[in-house]
């Protein structure tokens, strides 16, 4: 199993206090060695770091947590493999570019039997998650060869979700840098953070931040992770087969497929 | 302007030495201060590291430099921003998967009046060279649907070249992780480094390194970069016109278009 973790604001917004949480559990207070990934979106552009080496012991990591890099939307992702070695192409998160946009994409779980065709988007690596990424990049570019809002794309997107889910466990996060798609399958926790502000505590590292000071008054930062991760506040829990539309902090869709 | 960086190795090796020349003239030794940005292939993975800051004051930078990522094939750039505003989405090189490979690339020049048609590939930035990207890509893809060895895709690839060309300055490079192919429309150099390894001085930092130290007999390094990049090695300059393809440091095959 992975962890994942998901940031969604309406300011750009550091995620530096979340992301050292995370860190931990690669290799320190969890099992997850096998690599471990970050995008942060600027504008259209997305800034990726990766690390087939253990979070708690990567160079990047260090950078990443030292280097308060500001953004609306984050997608994260620590590893421990089950399908596919462990190398820099089995990665997460993925990206591919469509309409014009950078997606970016990661998982938790592991899916039996999937068996995608041939496409237009195909694997670099050879992990599972991957090849659903594709699946479902290709299944977007065939029903809408040219782009559409989100709100007409989100059938499209929780059918191709709930076919997986029903080929093993399948918790993931999706953006394209402007919405954030999340599908629970098991096990995915969010808060939404907003005025008044208080402080945090890190389950995993001895670190709190009073948000207060960090933030403004009109700022709302929803964070997503596999668990809650901080001991302190109340972390909402998603029903298996919910999913969440997440845009600027605000929840503006959500749903759940029958099991 | 801008200036490119690339290497072709027959095993993983570091190019510290070489990208440490190239950050200095972000800013330093050299005006191109809107941006640097560096890909390392890792078998089948690519990592990417961009900054839209200059390259002598980014933090990123510093890390790529302390940190020996190994790699057989690197395509780096600095650049001065002429088309498209300063920003990460902007900044080069850029990324795209194309038969399950990640293909990278790197563009030197101006190009005017580049009109590709609206296609699978489509640039997330608004410069001249994502365009000439993205549409060389679209007819890699439409000539061959499916994968082909390069050396049958050359006279495609040499083709478009030829044709951007035609529309100002076009100094570029390409690779899918295993060959590295590099097109010269007025200013591009090279080496090939191969026992019995020598010391080099860097041109642009007060910099030296004895490549017989840290290099064995059967390495073959080939440096590619818009001008010399150390002040006592015979770099050799590219033709207008010329275009070389590398693998494993070697040359594997060239020939030069008409004006």
């Amino acid at each position: 199993m992975c962890e994942l973790l998901g940031m969604s604001a309406n300011v750009p917004t550091d995620i530096v206090f979340s992301f050292t949480g995370l860190m931990q559990r690669g290799g320190r207070t969890g099992p997850h060695r096998d690599g471990w990934g970050i995008g942060f979106y600027e504008g259209r552009g997305l800034r990726l770091f990766q690390d087939p080496q253990a979070s708690s012991e990567s160079e990047v990591a260090r950078l990443v947590q030292r280097y308060p890099i500001k953004s609306e939307v984050v997608i994260g992702h620590i590893r421990q493999a089950n399908v596919g070695r462990v190398g820099l192409a089995n990665t997460h998160p993925f990206v591919r570019e469509l309409w014009g946009r950078n997606w970016c994409f990661a998982h938790n779980g592991q899916l039996a039997g999937l068996q995608p065709l041939a496409n237009f988007y195909r694997p670099v690596g050879d992990t599972d998650s991957e090849a659903a990424f594709c699946d479902l990049l290709n299944r977007v570019r065939r029903a809408f060869p040219e782009p559409v809002a989100v709100e007409q794309l989100l059938p499209t997107l929780v059918e191709a979700c709930a076919g997986y889910r029903r080929l093993g466990v399948f918790n993931a996060l999706l953006s394209d840098g402007d919405w954030l798609f999340s599908f629970c399958s098991t096990r995915l926790a969010h808060i939404t953070r907003r005025a008044p502000f208080g402080p945090a505590q890190l389950k995993d590292a001895d670190l709190a931040v009073d948000f207060h000071a960090e933030t403004t008054p009109n700022d709302v930062v929803t964070v997503i992770a596999t668990d809650p991760l901080t001991a302190n506040e109340a972390w909402a829990l998603y029903q298996p087969g919910q999913w969440v539309l997440w845009r600027r902090g605000e929840r503006v869709a959500e749903g759940r497929v029958d099991d």
